[in-house]
């Protein structure tokens, strides 16, 4: 296993959420995890975006405990860690408050599928949480908002591989995918999406998800044994 | 014929998508045709904007065989030959996720004109198409999104020469035009003109379209014999 | 008198709307006249700002007789000369079809003053004219959009010198000024109080006008002899 | 005291205004105060920020007289010198009229705390005054500017340490703190959480403030002597 390719991996990630416009100043964390030695590399907490190195990044085990570096992890880390936990077959891990998912998520409202877009990355509507309960926010919060996401993906039986994303409720978007770069495209296509479904609303407060038949069209071109989008 | 020529045309007015702002990743398409020759350049499926280059571009004859080329086309090339047999007198075709046209598309909306810099450039309103059917799905989607633009044209008795755009419900925009060139000039305005309409809507919800007369008179100064715009 | 120097400062001015976000392509034009010669510059028409070189802007006298220039000039033109005649202590003139501005005018409304923003630079509402008669669109459109515009201004009893710009209702802004620099930078001024107007009546859509001691402190600040805002 | 390292410090949180975009011209102004020597750097007075260089910031004692610098200080110096007095543990003002921030001022209303990205920079609502009384538009604007934010905080009993901005209805933002970078940071953010706010809002007209548990919670884990976030 290659640290120092795993932190660069993380380090990239990161910063392409600045250039995605994404993230301000500390306002985001990406994390990968090499599953064969279940280390888990993540932004460091706190640290100015313009400042990132990419041996900055810290190295945890599944558990949180520190196996390379000098900073602290980030403040959601455990959210990463339930999310690695619970949803086996992810690799990455994005947090953001980009500002149209976070306005769906402040709104308590999920991200319709109102247009192939979203059908084209998101099989059905990203869902947004319910608030978080007091007692989960005095006991353990981080690792409470990773089990917020994990119950809502089982109570609404959405599966974590078609539809990669979550708002947690007054709070932003979580997204995920094989690595850390997928995850970050993920987020990105979350906010384009959110924008276009916020503008939709405005101009017909009406609109309709599409159905079911344009969804599966087009989420399985891209996706799955039949696609045929892509290089193949 | 040179197809090289054609070839970075074509890649060209892509990577002017990106330039724009009207496209991510891989959220478009262009394409050109020769006619005298009935060859149309594509950009080949899911190659992000950021690693195409002119040697990718595909070309095809007009049943989507492919000429000459090592990549698969555009997962919509069939939307765009259908363009090509309707609309006769285009010779390129392009098709945006742009966020404001986008959001009138998926709220089933069309662009009406309610100002002269849509007039100037639009006779009339940019049409949006009812919902694809279920069999049109099924049966060849990317051909019936072609089908679908031009029963629109036809069934509205809009003429693709004045009003060379349209938007397909729950989908997004094409248009099109003399070149590649112009069709991407196109997209760029009609994202232009929906993001001034929708301003409009939310200031004043019962805006109306301009009049006629005041329709002409920008249409017919910049377009047609009388025309007195530019430099003739 | 200095032809290369007036059709630089016009040359100036026009790419000051392109870096300032105000125009794209050929959407907008400067203008600015000699008073002692009577002299106006002017952007040739449907020349792309990508393309503008300053020995393109076209010399003219107040009939609209070229002197000097081999392109044809701006199809705005009478517009802008009007506007010289009626409105005699001006020396620019600017148009644009700026996205916020533009909606107040497809929207029919007003500018109204609901902050000091606007009344740092406005010392009262820009006003949205009424829509052009048919009879004024038949006859001499251009000349009779800038008769429109002064006509307002006279009919309303606004104050050229201390408004400095007009929108023209279902077309979009214009705007003027002591010389091009200052006609641009009201452009962009009232394109940014547009914005925040617009916006402060989604989140407010009672809100109100400043009252007159507010408006007077503003502008009486930055403007006439009591003013104390600036270098003096 | 090195009076070069003040000027240098409030030259460049200035110019970063411009970096994130809050403000455009001569639309904002910073400053910084030296408690020890009582001495405030400040931006002069209408100075476009193309044109600002470290040595034009003027230097000035508490009552406002001149120290140090050729040129006149920013019209709006009173206010920061109220805020100085008022607020004696702060080093630093900002004021522009970033967009959303201004909106907000504009509907006379607060920016309610509406998620997690509010609550972790804002221990609270970021209040907007009431309307400013005509006899303080008459009798030392700027001062009474200071003294209407003063005077919100203290009869709505917000502690300013926590709090770092304040609305004034029909004007903008003003913020504050240890010093101008940070002052300009709260700027920036209070931006971003109003855009955020805006938009909630929009797609949720009833989207309520998070409940006291989560604002504590976040709040407090950045800041006080729990705060766990960073790297301490």
């Amino acid at each position: 296993m290659d640290k120092n390719k795993l932190k660069q991996a993380v380090y990239e990630a990161n910063m392409e959420l600045v250039n995605k416009g994404l993230v301000i100043y500390t306002f985001g964390n990406v994390s990968q995890i090499d599953r064969e030695h279940n280390i888990v590399a993540i932004k460091p907490s706190g640290v100015d975006y313009d400042k990132l190195k990419p041996n900055d990044i810290v190295l945890l085990d599944l558990d949180g405990n520190i196996i390379d570096g000098n900073l602290r992890p980030s403040s959601d880390t455990k959210t990463h860690l339930v999310l690695y936990r619970e949803f086996v077959q992810i690799r990455a891990v994005v947090h953001t408050h980009s500002r149209y998912a976070t306005a769906f998520a402040q709104a308590g409202l999920s991200v319709k599928c109102l247009g192939t877009t979203h059908a084209d990355y998101f099989y059905g509507d990203v869902p947004c949480t319910g608030v978080i309960k007091d007692e989960m926010i005095s006991d353990d919060y981080e690792k409470q908002t990773g089990n917020l996401i994990a119950d809502t993906f089982k109570n609404r039986n959405i599966d974590y591989n078609v539809v990669k994303a979550c708002l947690v409720a007054c709070h932003g978007p979580f997204s995920w995918g094989a690595d850390a770069k997928e995850a970050v495209f993920i987020s990105t296509v979350l906010e384009e999406v959110a924008k276009a479904n916020c503008l939709t609303q405005l101009l017909n407060p009406s609109a309709l998800s599409i159905k079911k038949t344009l969804l599966d069209k087009h989420y399985l071109r891209k996706h799955g044994s039949c696609a045929y989008y892509g290089q193949g």
